[in-house]
């Protein structure tokens, strides 16, 4: 059925709506503070697996978007959108070969080695396959998820690859997944300035060797304003920004308890489904319609007062604490989400709204490795 | 690509992998059982969202199947799987509209109804389409999810549904999702069976006073013997027991500490994508590729001592206490997931095995509301 010009109270439920206003103010805002910044910006697409997200981002300055998987970069090089960065090891022969039919199309992909052998794997298929890979060395900010340590190991790692003619070694990536949510700017700052120098260091330390290295990448939402005052690095690779959730809102800003440099853009409807007690009601939405890996769920929007809580795979509760009949069965409820990552991984398609209308319908590429 | 013939080692990561033996060893077995019961078996296709899965538990003797959302509705008839029902309440527009059609498309289609106001809308638009819809009385097992309370309140709500022509009032479900976890079998039988018969016997009530109704749904797989076993109950919704996972394995069964009445069809495949310190390795499987709901991670299967833990969206840490190389860069990982049904919703199709080799690519009707 037709969903262009529906509004929140036909739309089915639970679904992602996205505000196309306030989205748009945060890609410019983010545009225009790495152009300030002199960093490029590469923003993540993990956060919304949306190619239309991501045309937007680099119309407005972006050099290219980093993916997370590889079923993300064939989405958007699908969709045209140039300039591919691959945060995840490429592993293993399915990876492997499709990195390289993706290579074919666009040659100025990169994907991230942080193991000698797997770089000797990459060279190899290079080989086999005629083409050249583009990589960056995935540096470990003590974290021990990915990445080789920085220092002595990456710049060993280096020359190993230098020696690999079908290997084309563009710099590092050291992504302090930790850094981003710490709690309060300072100490968030002191946080990744500590994980990310050595990163830094060892890519200056690979320059002064002479080796063609021009990619530091690396921040997040979360440290956009921390990461990039650091001297060497190029890129920025922050995501979550464009849509934002409540986990990001709770770290705290420059100068509040909340951080709010960016706007709320996503959240998901749902509708009243059972209201039989007072002061609570039920909604169609709950372990499958909201991401479930915070220790807290969704806040509903514009409802101050009215609180979440998971019922099961399919409900939640909203609860508030008088008898009033404020919340009625049918009513819809927007929910700001926990995590933007995972929660609009649950969904195919995204409903873009503006002033209250559906303008555009955004499909979602997840589902697929 | 092709997948079909594909083995563990060149499969998409992450994906679901379902093991074609176990599965129908489980459909068989919940089959038998329910025949032996005397009891229609309606399987919750919640579960899995797979009609290929719901057409094997048809063929092997289902009455029909229940589904929590218009969406998995939908995709079953699609696929000509009849004898729905929908468990949740159908609220607004959109899923009145789709309940119409689909009740068009196969009459026996079945909702529930949980407050008279409800009913009086979904009756005025039977009325304006020329349909009669198929209802039961959804029973609060005192839960506070959904449902009204069983004896008098229900009674009213049935009488006054008997009122309205383009009702068709079935019987009653009555779903205690509390009951279905409750460790220990003598303790989730004391809790589900104090749970179902108030509205047993306000099922019994109504064909008391006359009314044509022949349907007492309930149960689930943790309580499928327990529930069964009550005078009364007509047809057993059970869903998990077709794939299984770490959450119902966890409750314990009539014999020992785990409930293994049946196997566990349903694993998640991963690849070691970095292996850079000793004891621990990298899979390319994190919060998009597991239910984070429970407070336990996935299990590696035929992996004893390694241990899973979370490391992010598309991360995750596999552990083990000795510095043997047993797990190495690039090997495939199966994991038993913690909770089905929030699993499977994470992906778009499942790859089917049998004997090692992908025998069958089913799509899962998921991310669409």
């Amino acid at each position: 059925m037709e969903m262009l010009g529906r509004t929140r109270d036909d739309l089915p439920t639970p679904s992602p709506l996205v505000d196309l206003d306030i989205m748009a103010a945060n890609i410019n805002k983010m545009s225009r503070f790495a152009r300030a910044a002199s960093v490029g910006l590469r923003p993540h697409v993990k956060s919304h697996k949306c190619a239309e997200i991501a045309r937007r981002q680099v119309e407005n300055g972006a050099v290219g978007v980093c993916a997370a998987t590889i079923r993300e970069a064939e989405a958007m090089a699908e969709a045209d959108i140039r300039g591919l960065l691959i945060t995840s090891e490429m592993v293993g022969r399915d990876k492997v070969v499709r990195l390289i039919q993706l290579t074919r199309r666009q040659p100025e992909t990169m994907s991230v080695v942080d193991h000698v052998q797997h770089a000797r794997d990459l060279s190899e298929a290079a080989q086999a396959n005629g083409v050249v890979l583009n990589v960056l060395i995935d540096i470990d900010p003590e974290l021990h998820r990915s990445g080789i340590p920085a220092g002595a190991p990456a710049v060993a790692l280096a020359e190993s690859i230098q020696k690999m003619p079908r290997l084309n070694l563009r710099g590092l990536q050291c992504y302090s997944a930790d850094s981003s949510h710490v709690p309060g700017h300072a100490a968030r700052k002191k946080h990744s300035t500590e994980a990310m120098l050595p990163a830094i260091e060892t890519f200056l330390e690979l320059k002064r060797r002479g080796m063609p290295v021009d990619i530091m990448s690396g921040g997040s939402s979360g440290t956009y304003d921390i990461d990039t005052a650091l001297e060497g690095l190029t890129e920025l690779q922050a995501g979550s920004y464009v849509l934002m959730d409540v986990d990001y809102r709770r770290i705290g800003g420059m100068r509040g308890a909340e951080f709010d440099d960016f706007g709320q853009a996503l959240t998901v409807l749902a509708t009243v489904i059972s209201r039989n007690h007072a002061g609570q009601a039920t909604v169609d939405a709950g372990y499958k319609a909201f991401a479930t890996d915070r220790p807290f769920g969704p806040v509903p929007k514009d409802l101050p007062g009215v609180t979440y809580r998971f019922m099961g795979d399919e409900h939640g509760l909203v609860e508030w604490r008088d008898d009033s009949d404020r919340i009625r069965l049918g009513d819809r409820i927007e929910f700001v989400v926990p995590h933007c990552d995972p929660n609009v991984n649950l969904y195919d398609r995204i409903f873009c709204l503006r002033a209250g209308t559906v303008e555009a319908v955004w499909p979602v590429a997840r589902g697929y490795a």
